[in-house]
């Protein structure tokens, strides 16, 4: 059972969030609001979300999974101003979701769940360093390493106390760095890893650039990249694998 | 003789209602107004335009007709801020069309006029229903169903009275009702017609959102959009054939 | 030597009326601001451009000169907001520009100024007429031309005391005509040329709208717009080599 309201506007930026790594998802249904874990199909980045009962206007479900497409799914939303309300209603008989917008009524096939690729793990790693900012600077530091190169480094200077981006090109560089007067919060601890591009420019387009971001970071380490949604009633939490260091 | 002065707002609306359909027309100059009819290639599609000479700043006609390209007057009244003046004046030796916008004079030459497709006679049908709504809701309807389906069904729910609109896809379905409070006015009648979305998409581009559109509706018949323009001192009615229903 | 802290709205205007002839050229690092002049590679434009050190926040420089990719400049430029300050400091050692926005530094691998197209000689012309008006009317005259032909000629009605417009299509015709009220200025003269209007686009996108432009024009010569940037610190000249009367 699923039936549920949600404004457009929540329900548009929660699936942003998981469409910038994988097309089709697995959607839980549980009894405390949605998940949803997905994996891009190179295994290098993945997706954590939750959207809370809380973040809902109306909200029943008793723990079923479907699967979606999320670009339908987005389509369908992006119909709606972004303070319309959206009824989702499941109707189990047919696997199909019906959701009422307005008078406008879609009813949406749903994906064999059985059929999307399997949910991953989300390692629980403990990572030594953790800063927290803003993302209109994860924004600056991913525009920028794109403009030279493909792979970009994030770490920390212990000594400077300093979160630190490198992206070396084949004739220019950049590099950024946010002290503790620039950052939200430091934690200081051994931390350099190199990452794709691709992925992280993909992740930043769901980060909303006043969003308060917390970044875990290690040694050649998963990053970790957590920021609320929905008031709060919500979270993602983006996992990326570091790449090879090359030099 | 032809020698008018209307704003460039004005003029682009009543062009852009045409130009929907057919790239070239053939514009009546009435000592009234200006008339233009056209059908498209297909036979499918057909628009009513008038133009009262009420709308215009100044106007001197006595009854010719002239053959112009749509999209090149488009691009001339867009070169002007819409509440900038276009004056047009026809200059009946060479067969051109003199065009200024404030100290800019464009020699537009005309089509022959025979030359262009004959100018259909919009059957005077009867219609069962009638369906008075706001172009947005046109457009929501339009928007919807081109997510599923490439056709269209309008009709009325006689008992429910009810407007509703029906787009089936291979999996995913529209539905759309409006009844009396959602509609500004509804006569019920026999009425159920099947569409195709490529025509409505492009009359949905030149209905404002704005404006009240009056639909009329019968049982496999072209429908009816009319709506005014230019403050209600013009008119369009766009006319569409019905699809043979598939089902 | 080069140490300057410019605007990057200031740097952008600059770099802007530059990049629409070239993609490469060379800045010279005078003591009391930059200069910079470039050819296109038909040698039909040139441009001439200085930016004095009142134009910077802060200038340090000893005469050098550097060689640049535009277009990579105004990327990095653009990514700061037109009020913040773009830090730019040349390492003589490895022949690199460290730009510094707010944080981030971008390092510039810099062209042998050798491997540039050389720079051309302005000719001092002493041209007969010369038209001050807005930029936007530029704007206006040239995409208007734009319409129906890809030449336009410039030229000024003695007897009438007007600049003048004009470009002749196939079929149809744009005619512009400007008389002293509508301009800043006129100092009448005998001029009428025939001029490229791929060029005057590519000029005319890096003329601000409000800008009063300076026009200097004879008869089969060369035209020159000249107007200030960055709030009369600095300078632009275009100058536009005639095309052969094909009447």
């Amino acid at each position: 059972m699923f039936n549920a309201i949600v404004s457009a506007g929540t329900l548009g930026t929660a699936l942003d969030s998981v469409s910038v790594l994988v097309e089709e998802c697995k959607i839980h249904l549980n009894d405390d609001g949605i998940a949803i874990r997905a994996v891009d199909p190179a295994n290098v980045g993945m997706v954590d979300l939750t959207l809370s009962e809380a973040a809902f206007e109306s909200y029943e479900a008793d723990g079923g999974v479907i699967g979606v497409n999320l670009s339908r799914l987005q389509d369908i939303a992006g119909m709606a101003g972004s303070d319309d309300l959206v009824h989702l209603e499941l109707d189990e008989e047919t696997r199909k979701l019906h959701i009422s917008i307005d008078g406008l009524e879609y009813t949406l096939a749903l994906i064999d769940p059985d059929s999307i690729r399997q949910e991953p793990d989300i390692p629980d790693l403990d990572l030594p360093a953790t800063i927290v900012l803003e993302g209109r600077d994860v924004d600056r530091a991913v525009t920028a390493a794109d403009m030279v190169s493909d792979h970009i480094a994030l770490g920390v200077n212990e000594d400077a106390e300093q979160f630190y981006v490198d992206a070396e090109g084949d004739t220019d560089d950049v590099h950024f760095e946010l002290d503790r007067d620039d950052l939200i919060d430091l934690t200081v601890g051994p931390a350099h890893s190199l990452y794709s591009l691709d992925y992280l420019k993909d992740m930043n387009k769901a980060i909303p650039s006043d969003a308060e971001v917390t970044l875990d970071l290690g040694e050649e380490f998963p990053v970790k990249f957590h920021f609320d949604i929905a008031e709060a009633e919500g979270s993602v939490t983006f996992m990326l694998a570091p790449r090879i260091q090359s030099d």
